[in-house]
């Protein structure tokens, strides 16, 4: 394929034009790039035969596609509520945020110094939950409301100080798929879970009864409940409390702006989804969950925390407080998988509270409250009574033997209302919510329209919250749109992200997301469906689903896929699960051992754990390859409780291993499956095939691979794809048939497609692509990867190389031989990257002490030369420490990045503020200047704060 | 009305909250919002009653009645051509230009040391005008083809050296519009044109023959033809060039990356439409216009040209060139309305050509060329012989008496073409055009699918280009998405528009461009119809089209309103034409004179003398107001001969004048009509109706007062709204019944309906409002004003007010007398206002010496209270200047703006580096830096450089 003739989207994607591949391949040393992929990959593993994909569309056929796609579905007005609801995305936000690549195409805020934007906008976020929840802390969002709710099982498990097999229990009222993931989870832990109606418990005593006589350590309130009801918890917290257990509320922060806040009444824990803070329903998702919890818990939230701190110069600085938690965990010690957020989501749902405001925001309840109340007095005068007298938004109304007729009535005038059961149905209301339409659902009761309700609060005085809330100025400033959109460019223009150059992250593959990707994301179409919506009107996103569950078989040579994970950690937490159905049913529910190479993401230990699996570490032989001699000594010892193997290919240092064919051979041998981690088929597409050289299942990662944005880290997908044996293991989801197979093992995530309303932007990649374009994305980016070690490698060893000396899609540049002759860390070396505008490569993994570098595709042949350049002008750096001309404390180096502000300061550096400043290479008209300096991490998680702090604090 | 708890979207329209009106009204010293309003507003003028508007809708509401209209608009397949083509916008370039605020929000370019990003585009885009015409000299844009045709017309009138009696010459196979539009223009002015068939025009006796035995001025061809025919016009242009004249060829951008361009074969002067290059068609626009012209032309160039200069530095930098041509235009000898242009069409444009680079030009030309001919071996195949053998694009074809029944069978299929005449219609092909539509063009000939071509042009080979074009780096370099995408936003980077500050520009109300408002612009319901697409496809836009007239008419008071006119500049033109005709057709055609006051827009006259009237000013007295006197004095001198008086109201001086009255009684009671300039209406709407307190005639600026976003400097539009003894003399249109009465002056702009895409725009802002809201804003706009003018009148003199001592929605700040004592100047203040994060307010109109405030209503107390903050500051860095502390030439003002770069250099000034960058109030977070320093002007207009320069001139 031609880099520069070829079809139209092929080249924008891909970086290096025709005439750069040549020089390319002139500095690896190579003739060409069919010979660069014959001595790089192992032939092995090599795929026999092209992609079995489409041929590629153009940029407008593509979305001419996916209009028709999207004019399969109906979009009708959704009254289903279950944890999802109508919302009004400001317009504002959704231009200047989710369609705006300064945002989506931002990283994780793991570089703190290049990512206030985003961080000041989740300290909004976890101010909002904490706020409305009435609960001290709360984290910078989780995946949705159900796993948020079995994180909050396995926090309350190791808070609780109770018996080993006290068990949990869930009120009847969670929501059913939050019932249903929670049990996923708890089934592989090896943890009970009871559903009981706890409304009426009183005591400790009545705790125990209703779990059946069973010890308790942690108790779960849907509050509201699932049916609508609204419930004074107190009684049963304080019994909760008397036995040692803990309360979680899965609640929503709608309904706190007038209801008595969890905290307040006693609860530990709060979970939910903020979905309807401006985030649209999109089938399913993605939303931000969320958790916030009380005090003397903050240190075992699960996910990530935002928390201020200092810079070098004393201003505050946000960055991700109490890091350990998450980046350094311990193979063998990992308890939790928490390496997942939402952040886009989260930053809406936060700028959704900015822009209304606790006013505005309660206005907003008070009005959804006061139509449902509305439609309550409604039911009442035609003489039908709703099931609860205390309610918020949502209605349970008895119907005997008549849900049907009122369903298909209410769908015969454009709405969506729940059938609970063959004598129920349910109505919620919503801020979208028109007069017309509660006249139409009153109709289809067949009762006289609704008239105006005040949106008093119908519930128990104990249950009017009193507090206030959202009371810092970054709630209460915004409200004009001129000053909301500057808000967003302010933000925006502290960050980093794709749009400004180059993010070398190893291992994250931060390639184009493309504008007719991200299109069709917020149609109304795809957009505005509820996940629980009747299948007839969703078949357009199902097909595309159908489609892309298709390609994904057809490029990785697996047999089936479920698209249903919401990040790739839960996309191996699927697979393992598989792998654990598949030998209980052939009676081997005695392997539970999962090996896990040395030098394997964190996240893989975490997922066995939570899989149930015990893992055992296989070591990395001194070239960066498995140790085969140790994997064959670890198989020897635990050959009859082998479950699995976990590894990545090519694996985490960068190459494609020879061993891998022989590796999976002699796990089979042994008895054990083959888990191929994907979050490197970046380097495989139209390569080689995982589910042909011995994989049984992978997952793969579609915002890393198919361009899903990062979104400054989140939303992901992370699909689980697995050969036939294991296809009826993959998960299924109780409120849709079509989401998996019966034999399934339970829903992963809340909605039965996951993220499902992102899923078109991997649809786009693909189609545009095609079988061709994807394998040239490939051996591109296998190129460029090889050009930039070619490039450094005089500068910085590159650590590992296979066979060839050749590596695969990504290298680690090695820099302790340096740090130990210069003082000088990876930690200075990646702060003064930014100093020459760049985001720095990923820090001190999968070895401490060096810097991964991934390019992608995507860059260009100038973008890598200025990286690479900057790279060596920054060695040059170095070398001035190593020959003593300057003390590393008194670096350029050491006090990088330098503020565009420090530059007015008194000067009594040793080097000028030009050299710190405009390095050589650096463009001043494409100047990026950091708006902070280095952080100090230590001093804020010393100093935890991490709700908005008092404007005072910016103060001189 | 509340400005807390109204509707929804006026409180996201207005700034200030409720409590800060009520610390504004503190500081002006008025009670109440209605007392301010009482105060300042002539009681006389005032409207009795609420604007009869419907109340306002809610944002999603107003998004609903849109979809709808949209959908009553049915988007076929255009092959209609005549200037108007599919296209494919570049998604990256829509998404991050054409709905990004960061470019749609910006002003017109005149503080250039804040406008590098948007002027570096639109030198990109004279690049492309200039390559591909062959011309040396392009400008910046102009408002469509035909306007550019009728710009040419004067433009060679005046560079001929022939007699005055001489007559323009256009061939018959201009298009219509362009005809249409020239002969508007040339009625007025006196020109005869004359159109005729020139092919065989061979020497100088034959032009003259053509011209029916007249002496030509000038020669118009199109190139190729509207009937789609390549002719070659060498032998025309030297016969012309012969007789004294000048050939000017209005043509095609994507056809001249294959033809010989006309700068080759001689022509003085290129015009054209740049739309196909990436602007949806929008049913009629807008976009880009364009013009270039031969060496030894460039100083008569009409429009903005942007030209490169130094900065203080020594760095290039661009900014308009030869500005005097249009800022300082003398009134009584103004020549051209120049005015305006569509700067953000221009950038897209130009973007397109950035996007695809030459090679990527000729391959879409290449492909559409070879359509159209497989198109006609089809036709021809089937027995249909097209009319011309040598076409780009464009076939026209005879099918004897069948003409309507090929339309018809064409219609059927879903594709529009053009029908001729009874016995011929005609066929473009263009980039979006698919194989599938080809065949079912062909299928309506009744002939079989075309087979595809190879695009070799098939005219003769003297017009086969062979000169290279857009060789420069820029449209070589970003063709990848990622390096676009990065490109766009290191451009946005540069430049400061709203979504950054304040622009408190006088005279031009730079108020909020709401999102909402925006959004439906890109549906392609709106973007996709071709201008002269049958009426019954059109029913929504142009009942959209109805409802904004009406509205325009219930707001201003007057009867009828005409949207074509696409600027202001063409409201006035048209307005004038209006009056004339009228007294024309009362036997009145002695009167010739207009009156215009001394502080009018420049633009007045410019009108006025392109209307074929006679400008006398009328002197300004000391107070600011009309001179009565003078003005009865004038009456008195040319009663008999008064055509009309132009004033803008409230004033250019910011005043409600209380004379208003009297002065229309005046010139009434005289014989003349009453235009009223609507520049200010955003001070009058609810509040008072120019319709009904005298006017005549007014245009309005939709880009002012109705939210249309500046673009940088266009698109604008200027409906014209008049009485009732007027409406007959509106605009019309030759190809649309619709756009006007039978009686009407011909078009004024190349489509019937100007810039009807973003019509949409106001009419969103208008309904969003509703009537209250609309008084709301305005009330608003004169308290903001009023309240800056209290906090800076103790810093500046305020130079006019009212009776009252309150002035209207602006106030001019007087710097003449600290100018004097300081030797610092309005533009030292203007550029240190660039440091302290300011857009200038207006510059030296309409005093010379002083600047004038236009906050408007969309500023919040927090953002006014800012910049009062930072002229105060500005006034002590003056007063410092005063006491003798410093020089002025050594002085902060005078070395502002400064660049980060320049906090690097050695510091010899006696301020610091953080005095410089970060006076008293700048947020470190939210600092602006211009990219240039102070650029030196004149300095480029010595050394005229008007395209790209290469890339050495970068480097140090």
């Amino acid at each position: 394929m031609s880099l520069d003739a070829g079809p139209d989207f092929v080249r924008r994607h891909i970086g290096p034009r025709e005439q750069d591949v040549a020089t390319m391949l002139g500095t690896i040393g190579v003739s060409s790039l069919g010979a660069l992929i014959d001595k790089s990959v192992p032939g092995g593993i090599r795929a026999g035969r092209e992609l079995d994909i489409d041929a590629a569309a153009s940029e407008p056929a593509v979305i001419a596609e996916l209009r028709e796609k999207a004019s399969r579905n109906r979009v009708l007005t959704s009254m289903i509520g279950l944890g999802y609801y109508g919302t009004h995305t400001p317009p504002v936000v959704r231009r200047n945020i989710l369609e705006n690549p300064a945002w989506y195409t931002a990283y994780t805020p793991y570089q703190p110094e290049i990512s206030q934007g985003r961080l000041e906008a989740l300290l909004n976020f976890q101010t909002v939950v904490s706020d409305l929840t009435g609960l001290p802390t709360a984290g910078a969002s989780l995946l949705d409301e159900a796993t948020a709710v079995a994180e909050a099982m396995t926090l309350m498990r190791r808070a609780a100080k109770v018996a080993d097999d006290a068990v949990l229990l869930l009120d009847a009222q969670v929501l059913p798929q939050s019932v249903a993931v929670t049990q996923t989870r708890a089934g592989a832990l090896g943890i009970d879970v009871v559903v009981a109606d706890l409304r009426d418990v009183r005591d400790a005593a009545g705790l125990r009864a209703a779990a059946g006589d069973r010890d308790v350590f942690g108790v779960v309130v849907q509050y509201p409940g699932a049916a609508g009801e609204v419930v004074d918890w107190r009684a049963l917290t304080a019994a909760a409390h008397d036995a040692g257990a803990l309360v979680t509320a899965s609640t929503d922060l709608l309904a706190l702006t007038l209801l008595t806040p969890p905290g307040e009444w006693g609860a530990d824990v709060a979970v939910g989804n903020s979905q309807r803070f401006g985030v649209p329903m999109g089938f399913g998702g993605p939303h931000a969950g969320f958790m916030s919890v009380r005090s003397g818990l903050e240190r075992t939230l699960p996910g990530r925390l935002v928390g201020v701190s200092l810079d070098a110069d004393g201003a505050p600085a946000y960055r991700l407080a109490l890091q350990t938690r998450e980046q350094h965990i311990r193979r063998e010690k990992a308890t939790s998988n928490i390496c997942t957020a939402q952040v886009l989501l989260a930053v809406i749902a936060s700028m959704y509270a900015v822009w209304h405001g606790p006013e505005g925001l309660a206005q907003i309840a008070r009005d959804v409250h006061g139509k449902a109340v509305g439609l309550a007095e409604a039911l009442r005068a035609g003489g039908i009574e709703p099931v609860h007298k205390s309610f918020f938004d949502t209605l349970t109304v008895a119907v005997p033997g008549r849900s049907d007729a009122v369903v298909e009535a209410a769908l015969d005038r454009g709405i969506n209302i729940w059938r609970v059961d063959a004598d129920h149905v349910s109505v919620s209301v919503d801020e979208t919510t028109t007069d017309e339409q509660l006249a139409a659902v009153a109709a289809a009761f067949g009762v006289n329209a609704p008239q105006a309700s005040d949106g008093t609060e119908i519930w128990d005085d104990a249950l009017v919250r009193t507090s206030d809330y959202l009371t810092h100025p970054v709630f209460n400033t915004h409200h004009s749109e001129t000053g909301m959109l500057r808000y967003l460019r302010a933000l925006a223009d502290r960050d980093y992200a794709l749009d400004r150059g180059m993010i070398p992250l190893g291992s994250c593959t931060m390639k184009l997301n493309a504008t007719t990707e991200m299109e069709s994301i917020t149609w109304p179409e795809f957009a505005d469906l509820h996940p629980f919506a009747p299948a007839d009107q969703t078949v357009g996103i199902r097909e595309l689903i159908d489609d892309l569950e298709g390609w994904l078989c057809a490029i990785t040579g697996y047999d089936a896929v479920s698209l249903q994970p919401n990040a790739g950690s839960q996309g191996e937490f699927a697979g393992l699960l598989a792998i654990h159905a598949y030998h209980q049913a052939n009676g081997e529910s005695e392997r539970n051992v999962c090996l896990i190479p040395a030098s394997a993401h964190g996240t893989n230990a975490a997922s066995a754990v939570m899989a149930g699996l015990k893992v055992v570490v296989v070591k990395t032989a001194p070239t960066g390859e498995v140790d085969m001699d140790d994997l064959k000594l670890k198989l020897k010892q635990h050959g009859e409780t082998l479950a699995a193997i976990m590894v990545t290919y090519p694996s985490t240092h960068g190459v494609f291993e020879d061993t891998i064919a022989e590796l999976c051979d002699l796990v089979h041998e042994a008895g054990g499956q083959v888990y191929i981690d994907g979050a490197n088929l970046n380097a495989l597409v139209g390569v080689a095939q995982p589910g042909q050289f011995g994989g049984d299942v992978s997952h793969l990662n579609l915002h890393k691979t198919f361009c899903i944005p990062h979104g400054g880290g989140g939303p992901g997908v992370g699909p689980v794809a697995v050969r036939s044996h294991l296809a009826p293991y993959l998960p299924n989801h109780p409120l849709s048939a079509e989401a998996g197979p019966d034999t399934g093992v339970g829903p992963v995530s809340a909605a039965p497609f996951g993220s499902a309303s992102i899923l078109p932007i991997s649809w786009a990649y693909v189609r545009l692509m095609g079988g061709a374009g994807l394998t040239a994305a490939t051996e591109t980016a296998i190129l460029s990867a090889n050009y930039v070690a070619a490039r450094l490698r005089d500068s910085f060893p590159v650590l590992y190389a296979g066979q060839s000396g050749l590596i695969a899609h990504e290298c680690i540049l090695d820099l302790r031989p340096l740090t130990k002759e210069s003082g000088v860390t990876v930690d200075d070396v990646a702060k003064r990257l930014i100093d020459y505008g760049f985001h720095a490569p990923t820090m001190s993994f999968p070895v401490a002490g060096t810097l991964m570098v991934e390019p992608t595709e995507s860059e260009s042949l100038e973008e890598l030369d200025r990286f690479c350049e900057a790279m060596i002008a920054i060695r040059a750096e170095i070398q001035d420490v190593i020959d003593g001309k300057v003390a590393a404390a008194d670096s350029v180096l050491r006090h990088a990045p330098h503020t565009a502000l420090s530059l007015t300061a008194d000067w009594d550096h040793p080097y000028t503020r030009a050299e710190a400043a405009y390095p050589a290479g650096v463009d001043p008209l494409r100047k990026y200047w950091a708006p902070v300096r280095r952080i100090d991490g230590a001093y804020g998680d010393r100093h935890l704060i991490c709700s908005c702090p008092a404007p005072e604090a910016f103060e001189d």
